[in-house]
């Protein structure tokens, strides 16, 4: 790999989206992936990268290299119940980054041929991104609603153990020149980002986590022993529970008796089958050129439309390279060796 | 109609659910409404009474009686576009309390034909209780997802003009006795509340509007020439978008071109393409039961799960009847002669 140049000293090194995308291979080599399957782990982890996630980017690959489940044996990831429309994965101990790009791809399949389709996916771990996987099936000219629920990281409300992952739910609407992409968390704060201010001695902010008695904590060791909080309250609480639930529809509790386990679901169909789908894009793409123009509050610069921003970081970044910190791109360095 | 007992003296009256339906038929009927859909219309504005929510419950016959769009023409509500599997639906301006019921009633119809459905409704309003719609299509045994967007009252982030309406979205799960149900909706206070304030000179809370300088206010007056917050931040905001895009799947600008008008979309499936239905509603039941028997925070009495207390009133308020306002009992009566 060849650094393209040092801005920011001996701290910082810019790689080339080719040369991360080598070397992220090899480390998914390293760890045990096949060929074909490294290539969709790296591009994935690359491409959140280049959007500008750099804690779902690069850095992860240390994650999957250092999680015992990588260690543990695999299955082919497999369609144990499948039907014109629909289809049940079993994610064979594959890490979601190669198990959900998969189902993607056989949502992708059934809804061309069915103009609907219904994934499900188990027994897998870390899906990073999730805006990825809505954004392959909407750039495929459908709509996509996918929910992702994990392992306890947050509590109900009121509740000072945990009983829901950190949640996300995304949406992708296929837009001109672009899908319209939108994946948010339904907890106060990651977990990997307790886990870093724990790391650092770090304080949390406010009312994101309560400690092992149930009481508001700032101390992130605490909130390891506790629990974080869902966003917003009683809305949060019911979104988070709502996804958790959905992922049992996803198989979540058929590999190991949990129904607090990882299970991902994509609900997927054709706008077409309501209104023509080039009217479809014409009308996003109006309403977005609203919202945009919506006139400003004071000190306001723009108004964002989500997406569109990682959309640009990734073009910017394909052409000049990305900055890692020098100790990350030693450590996957070491990995890759 | 009787009043049962008059537990607050002179300002409050107990009406038994029977007699409220029955005058509220009447007011719909006095309003232009056939018998059929009269009987639908009060059945549901009965029903949000009875589960607690009497802002959205007989209060709304009034709302109804009063909106101009009540007294423009009507078409039958009518499928212009439909597949096996999909329906878009024109209200004909008909009130949504009795479009969207027929449009959840379509939808119920062709998910058991074909296990899956997608309808949208625009040229509509007034949707109600959202909630009741994915409870008719849990008790059918379907996953609902259903979005509703309309006219704007909510802000963008970082704007000062309203982009989105109030734009709940809902979810409904079929679950063993009761489905479970979660309806939020994504702005941070509802219209209605703001107008209320407004009519009443009172405070709104703190962070909920800006005003027409885009200015955060409490002043609800000045809420109105402004408008409401997304809930959340930037998570309530991207909620708020994508159900208001969502909308234009259900055909929200073509009654009148508008980008931001009125739509409604049921997504619908059958969790039996991916794993046995009986057992999906076991799993539930068991998410819910340890969900619920979560250790509690210091103070705090009851995990609370959606929609539970709802199904709770409304058992209890079919047996005891309902109190209603002496105030609202006289204004309905008064729309009813």
């Amino acid at each position: 790999m060849i650094a393209l140049t040092e801005p920011g000293g001996a701290n910082e090194i810019v790689v080339s989206a080719d040369d991360a995308l080598a070397l992220s291979e090899r480390v998914m080599r390293r760890a045990g992936y096949s060929e074909d399957e490294s290539r969709i782990i790296a591009a994935n982890l690359l491409d959140a990268e280049l959007c500008g996630y750099p804690a779902l980017g690069l850095a992860r690959l240390i994650t999957i290299a250092e999680d015992p489940r990588t260690r543990q044996p695999r299955n082919p990831v497999s369609v144990v119940h499948g039907t014109p429309v629909s289809a049940l994965i079993d994610g064979g101990n594959y890490v979601g980054l190669y198990a959900l790009h998969r189902a993607a791809e056989i949502a992708i399949e059934k809804a061309r041929a069915s103009r609907f389709a219904l994934v499900g996916v188990h027994n897998s771990y870390l899906s990073g991104r999730n805006a990825r996987y809505v954004e392959m099936i909407a750039r495929a000219g459908f709509v996509c609603i996918h929910t992702a629920c994990s392992e306890p990281y947050v509590v109900p409300l009121g509740g000072k153990v945990s009983a829901f992952g950190t949640n996300p739910i995304a949406f992708g609407l296929p837009g001109d020149p672009d899908p319209l992409i939108f994946d948010m968390g339904t907890s106060a704060i990651t977990h990997s980002e307790v886990v870093l201010a724990s790391r650092l001695s770090e304080p949390l902010p406010e009312g994101v986590a309560v400690d092992a008695q149930g009481l508001p904590t700032r101390d992130a060791a605490a909130a390891l022993a506790g629990g974080i909080l869902p966003f917003g309250g009683h809305k949060g609480y019911g979104l988070s529970l709502m996804i958790q639930a959905l992922g049992l529809a996803a198989g979540a509790a058929l590999p190991r008796g949990r129904v607090q386990d990882f299970g991902f679901l994509f609900v997927v169909f054709d706008p077409g089958l309501l209104v023509p789908p080039e009217q479809f894009k014409q009308l996003l793409a109006e309403l977005i050129r609203q919202v945009k123009s919506t006139p400003r509050q004071p000190g306001v610069e723009e108004i964002r439309i989500p997406s569109q921003r990682a959309f640009q970081e990734r073009r910017r970044r394909c052409l000049e390279g990305m900055v890692l910190e020098r100790r990350l791109y030693d450590s996957i360095i070491a990995l890759a060796a």
